[in-house]
């Protein structure tokens, strides 16, 4: 029997989207779904290693470079963000509830072998590079997306 | 037969894109559609009642409580919202057109049988308490949302 | 043989995801999926003609339609707009790296033979009339989304 199929999109940059495309994508997992995250724009940010990659680049891919969040944990709010103290509360309270955090979000997803996907073209626009995203990622474009979508069984733009 | 199915994740606290995720799914139960929204983060202000209900909270659950809109009516817009002159344009303009405001969106789908869920994980961490939400909803969580979407015929994120 | 099916809901006036949703759509079409882009709300923007269509409107309609963008090209981003300036850099490293702007991306969808639909509903609300926007687009409301999205192999809202 074939295995069911989610494929999410996460195109947001936000930690509250990115957070829920996460749980989403490791509830399917868990669920024995094949699942795929096909990361582009502002979502390849959740892909950033958080440590800075010396890595050559023109002076509009240094700009983006920097005002993008580099990694899940940099990320802001999409509501109620309050110049950055809102991404700080919602970690608090994430502590105390037991829940998990963008980052162990991530790195369970690929212990259980979600198929994390870096938009190559959208890599290319934002002036990303390989060695500044987590390793063991995939590389691709919207053909290899649509060729998991068009089997999938709950398919999300986030 | 087997019934077909709708299920939309309502993340969004916005006014119109919660009117559209219910324009979506009155459509869908009058197309005889079995229809599910799985309230979840901001998506679930939208359920909660107008008035101030007396619950024990914390200080940041208190902070959060009174930040967030209570219920549909007081939500803001995705876009235009003017510091709050753009729903009021928005719900005038939905008067003279006869068309339905977001409440009674809510009210007709309850009455259509929709399922409104509320997601429990985020209501946990937003502090929300079941007395503080509208009558007759449900509660769950992620796995019960991917156990209706993996039969849904549409998914929708919204 | 029956052809696939791809659906996008474009709620969002944003410059950034109207592009994610004309990529997929044309990549989809290329992988010869029958195509409907359904827009609504803010999605509507894409559609409008870039110059002013004298068309008989109230006072409120004259205001939100000065105050949207008029076109795909006068759209601003979802994130690091920058008054203005986001969009300016985006198109010009678009330019660079030999990718294609939205306003080409619709063409090339009608070209394709893509279904872009105008929601009449909220094209009332807002205040907008065929005139107003381009040609060969199709009018329907979610009824006409549902029919197809019912047969759906991926429905996406963005």
């Amino acid at each position: 029997m074939t295995k069911k199929k989610t494929t999410i999109v996460l195109f947001s940059g936000d930690y509250d989207k990115a957070m829920a495309a996460y749980i989403i994508a490791n509830g399917a997992a868990a669920f024995d779904h094949e699942v795929t995250i096909f990361h582009t724009f502002w979502g390849l940010n959740a892909l950033r290693k958080d440590e800075q990659i010396p890595v050559k680049k023109n002076i509009m891919e240094k700009l983006f470079g920097k005002m993008m969040p580099r990694g899940a944990n940099k990320m802001s709010l999409s509501k109620m963000n309050f110049a950055g103290m809102g991404p700080k509360m919602i970690k608090n309270i994430i502590k105390k509830h037991n829940a998990v955090p963008l980052p162990q979000l991530i790195k369970m997803a690929q212990e259980q072998g979600i198929n994390l996907v870096a938009c190559t073209m959208t890599m290319d626009l934002l002036g990303l590079q390989q060695e500044e995203l987590l390793d063991d990622i995939e590389y691709a474009g919207v053909a290899a997306y649509l060729g998991e979508a068009e089997e999938g069984n709950v398919n999300l733009f986030i």
